[in-house]
């Protein structure tokens, strides 16, 4: 049996009970490496925890190596661990589809992540659009698709999910170019960071699909003991100092009611200019309700 | 301390380890009773479980009676447990305001709910748009505006997930209007029906936001024993036996990837047809690409 086991978002005991059960009972344990990192626990107190070697997974023993996390899975149990939830990553349903070609059963014990735990802040989930990443800029390479998606979900009323990129294992590109195995420390976006490269993408594209006084609220440490939100202007949050990784952002939509709105002030510097703020950007997209586009009557 | 726990979707182990810490502790337990339900786990064996009494809480004691609940919460600790993740509905957020009114601190152990275990299917969750509830319709009584909220999602590209109706402890009218508390047997959505209600609004409304061929997957006790996933057209799983609940529903989007779909044709009862129903879905809202709609320079 393969085990696709989610860690939760911070503590060693955010498993699940029925999850930890399982690990126990596995005869190898990886730990997937590179898409998030457990904020409250090594890789040695896990050790400790479970009672089992862990053994960390990057993305290439994942994606190229699938063959060895899978060995001897039809006739062991063997563990597959995934902070926050399993399925928040492509590369895992395509461990799931090998596992199921080789006629390896698989169970998933899911957990909480970030896709559901942001409702911490206050905002129901019923009305976030698309997820979206946040990558690094570098001085040659801006990727903005993301600007489009946000967009489209403002347009009609929802919020958006900012994923803040993170770097684990990576190499420089002079390392890479001569074959050197050796990796940079690992960097987490702040939400500073990401705010100015929202604010620099929409002065080039000047589209409007937010401005710089468009509301926001600032997630850090989500889960964790110091978990903290920050409500600001996207301007205001460029300023902010977040602290210790890891941060997630979400960018308002029309669709935020009194008693939403009301719990997002607990967290602004300012309550009533971020009052404010609020109800200045829901006019933004007027008139508010959306407008039946043109149909196409060439199906059904 | 009050203590808002996730329970996860179905085990009463799926608990976190630190969650069953927390309760443990606590000197009154809340088990939130309404929106949800726990699969495969009675109030006693949860009792059993924890070591101590399960209040359960109706809509009416979380909603009006939370003086209660949070009674001596500034002295002792109160656990207020939750099936899936402490924020997915409203109250909650209303439950935690008071709280910190009352000058009683909060701590949320979060843990899986559907909105984020929905990625079980094989579809990623980035590309979900707004959630959506189908509630049971009568003759008199068709609430269609998530009409809208699908269009738009589909329009963009993007899923619909649909959670379905659950009536716990309620009234017949009858009963309602002579004042007695009798309360009828629990009714839980399925599948067949939800897609019913899909069609008989598509039907009046016309405006092909769906079709009775695009495609959906029936998604049917997640995280419990007896998963089961079942893609076919809404007009196919409108005759789907889809046994016992609890049930959601996903309605395609066009963002629909080969991995994805590789993952969703395994449910399928005949590949190939569902194989070219995506692919003619991925069409009807053509030209696929998004088309910016006219600016209102009226802000910034």
């Amino acid at each position: 049996m393969l085990y696709l086991i989610g860690l939760g978002l911070s503590y060693k005991s955010d498993i699940t009970v029925r999850g930890l059960e399982a690990v126990k009972q596995c005869s190898r344990v990886y730990l997937e490496h590179y898409t998030s990192i457990l904020m409250a626990a090594s890789q040695e107190e896990l050790e400790q925890f479970y009672g089992k070697t862990v053994i960390l997974a990057d993305r290439e023993l994942v994606e190229s190596g699938s063959d060895e996390i899978l060995r001897d899975a039809d006739r062991e149990d063997v563990a597959f661990l995934v902070v926050g939830d399993p399925f928040g990553a492509t590369t895992h349903t395509d461990l799931v589809l090998r596992a199921k070609k080789a006629g390896i059963a698989v169970e998933t014990i899911h957990n909480a992540s970030v896709m559901n735990a942001v409702g911490a802040c206050g905002l129901q989930l019923y009305n976030f659009g698309q997820t979206i990443s946040m990558v690094f800029f570098t001085d040659s390479w801006k990727p903005d698709s993301w600007y489009d998606k946000i967009w489209e979900n403002r347009k009609i009323g929802l919020h958006t999910l900012v994923l803040l990129d993170i770097k684990v294992k990576e190499q420089s590109i002079e390392n890479m170019a001569r074959g050197r195995l050796i990796y940079e420390p690992p960097r987490y976006m702040s939400i500073s960071q990401c705010c100015e490269q929202l604010l620099e993408i929409e002065e080039k594209r000047h589209d409007q699909a937010y401005t710089p006084d468009t509301p926001a609220v600032a997630i850090s440490r989500l889960g964790s003991a110091s978990q903290t939100f920050k409500s600001g202007t996207i301007r205001e949050l460029a300023e902010y100092d977040c602290g210790e990784p890891l941060h997630s952002l979400v960018i308002l939509g029309r669709q935020c009611h009194e008693l939403e709105l009301e719990y997002l002030l607990e967290f602004a510097e300012d309550r009533e200019k971020f009052r404010t703020d609020v109800s200045k950007d829901q006019q933004f997209f007027k008139p508010a309700p959306w407008v039946p586009p043109q149909q196409d009557a060439d199906e059904d």
